[in-house]
């Protein structure tokens, strides 16, 4: 297997574009890497796109040729793929295309992720999202993506003693780290009180607990060719698990996170502790948390204590989700896994401005799929 | 790159199926490829899945790693990953397992191609199937997918003197070759005279000249481990197009098609002349038609002839789509691309019966996406 680099990286901004199609959305952040890789279309030899509901939201299948195609590509007839793994789609594509150079089957990728959410109603959008869960088994009997989630935070904190205030706390930080983030959705820093006093969604997890709905796109261009600034992949893990946690021996972690992280770690040789910055998977602030725990950075009865204690921020342990995640961020559901890459990358070339991780050598992103059944994670370096 | 070997096929009956839901075909088609393979689930290291639109027909994504669940393969954690490209979805699949074998990411895949088209209306189903095509450009101007292959009918027709008889000789090929496969939706013979007499779905093609909306799952396991009997994966190409055949320099040629072939036959060093049989992409009789062609195996003037003249049927030029074709067969969309694999490897192995092509050694299987958007050809040949 080859090296594999990231050689350029680009974003939307996150949030409700009313003025901007799926179409202008994926072509800016494509446009955007590519200038950034310093290539031009025809340097790329294959491309993947991470998209889960391009046929419910825009009743579009069959979408990665077509975004090509609108990006002027479809003259080479180069090989587009197109994943889905739910709300890991855009990790999932990343990683398809970093077995694709490693492989030596491409030399220069680029890889795509979108999701247009506000095309349709909130209510139906939310419906799209909660497929990502068991229809007949789980939707059917009244849970949603959101229900687990509290289910789930309400086992950590009778079992492990976590508190309500590590959640909010969690959510604040975000906030805090989104504020600094100019492609961000919300950019406004809040505090934990104000999370708490949110209605709830399902309790004990609030409006302030989940990531929104939202419209974005991400790219990034992957080559095999070493040179200076671009960063290194070091190590890609995949794992699944279960569709329901109800089938699983702990309803309060996710062993597909453990075993991808294992993965991944193992690949690049390092440990979760010598990471600079983390992208962890915050669909809601229990999933953060489980994240933290699952990666192997808190043990499940200190990771509610390190939240409160400002451990997974500027001058803590390690800057976790450093550009607002998917709570601050936004969560524009395929572009999420290629977005965590950009924010990595930034920081990696030390050039995130503002919200900079000082000295920051290695990242590592977490990508989820429904409720822990499928789970990515990439680990990047800077090259030596 | 490491070749690649077909160790175990089984697909289900192809129709309608009330008794059985999605879950029940592709539990039914990986059990039988896997005992085909002699393998169980513990052997099976990833896992790949075609589907076009499970989100949109079943109102359930992420399907993968639940379908893998359902199969009890959960608990190894094993990478699960969906793919979507339209029809081509399950060829793509099987193009993307082929790679992680290949590339050593994996030694022993399993590739799962579904589609449970019943469960909505008739209208909803073909609205869905039409989503392959451009939404916004096509679809909303009236276009359908059957209405694009009367226009290329239409054209062929007039710049290449192909006859309207020719369309409808192929059906009756198809429906021939159906009435021998156990498994096809369709098992009854026609006649052209037939074909051309039933109602137009948008003239010139009638009801005969389209393939079904049909039930059905498909399952190949592929390993690096060659063995007596097993299948070398001797070539792989994919390629892309523009997304509207309107935007392309010539509307009666799929450039994918050809693309695709000329990959696939230069990496398994043949010419599309050695192929003993071919399984081609016929959602239409004119897409069969073009298939011929843009393999290269008549010129476009030539290839209405060689249907009528039955070059590709038993004791013709080379025997295209013994198992009945998506025509006969029937076309779960997601499962297609897996089915010709499974049907390449029964006669590759000298094991498919009464339809058996006498002494095959290397068959083709050709996919296609949208109106000739996606493309994919894989080659297989017995080991020697």
């Amino acid at each position: 297997m080859r090296d594999v680099y990231v050689a350029g990286v680009a974003h939307t901004h996150f949030g409700e574009h009313w003025d901007h199609g799926h179409r202008a959305l994926l072509l800016e952040a494509g446009l955007g890497a590519l200038q950034d890789a310093k290539m031009s279309g025809d340097d790329i030899d294959a491309a993947y796109l991470g998209t889960m509901g391009s046929g419910a939201f825009l009743g579009q299948e069959h979408i990665a040729p077509m975004l090509m195609d609108d990006a002027g590509l479809a003259g080479n007839h180069i090989p587009v793929t197109r994943v889905e793994a739910a709300g890991a789609s855009g990790a999932l594509a990343f990683r398809q295309a970093y077995l694709a150079i490693a492989s030596g089957a491409a030399d220069r990728v680029v890889i795509g992720g979108l999701e247009k959410m506000t095309d349709v109603s909130d209510q139906q959008a939310n419906a799209i999202g909660s497929s990502a869960i068991d229809r007949e088994w789980e939707l059917a009997n009244g849970a949603t993506k959101v229900a687990l989630h509290a289910l789930i935070a309400k086992q950590h904190m009778a079992k492990h003693g976590t508190s309500r205030e590590a959640f909010a706390h969690f959510s604040a930080l975000m906030h805090v780290h989104g504020a600094r983030n100019p492609l961000a959705q919300f950019q406004r820093a809040t505090t934990k009180e104000r999370v708490m006093a949110a209605p709830f969604v399902s309790e004990p997890l609030g409006v302030f607990d989940c990531a929104p709905l939202s419209d974005g796109a991400a790219c990034v261009v992957l080559t095999s060719e070493r040179a200076e600034g671009r960063i290194r992949v070091a190590g890609s893990g995949h794992a699944t698990d279960t569709m329901r946690i109800t089938d699983r021996p702990s309803q309060t972690a996710f062993a597909a996170t453990r075993v991808a992280a294992e993965r991944a770690l193992a690949q690049a040789q390092h440990e979760i502790h010598d990471m600079d910055l983390l992208e962890v998977f915050d669909t809601t602030t229990v999933g953060g948390l489980l994240a933290l725990q699952d990666l192997g950075l808190y043990e499940p009865a200190q990771v509610g204590k390190a939240i409160l204690d400002d451990a997974i921020t500027y001058g803590g342990d390690v800057v976790v989700n450093p550009g607002g995640g998917l709570k601050a961020r936004g969560h524009p559901i395929g572009a999420t896994g290629v977005a965590q890459i950009c924010e990595l990358t930034w920081h990696l070339r030390a050039t995130a401005g503002d919200r900079q991780v000082a000295g920051a050598k290695r990242g590592l992103a977490h990508a989820v799929g429904g409720i822990g059944s499928s789970s990515l994670v990439h680990v990047l370096e800077a090259s030596a």
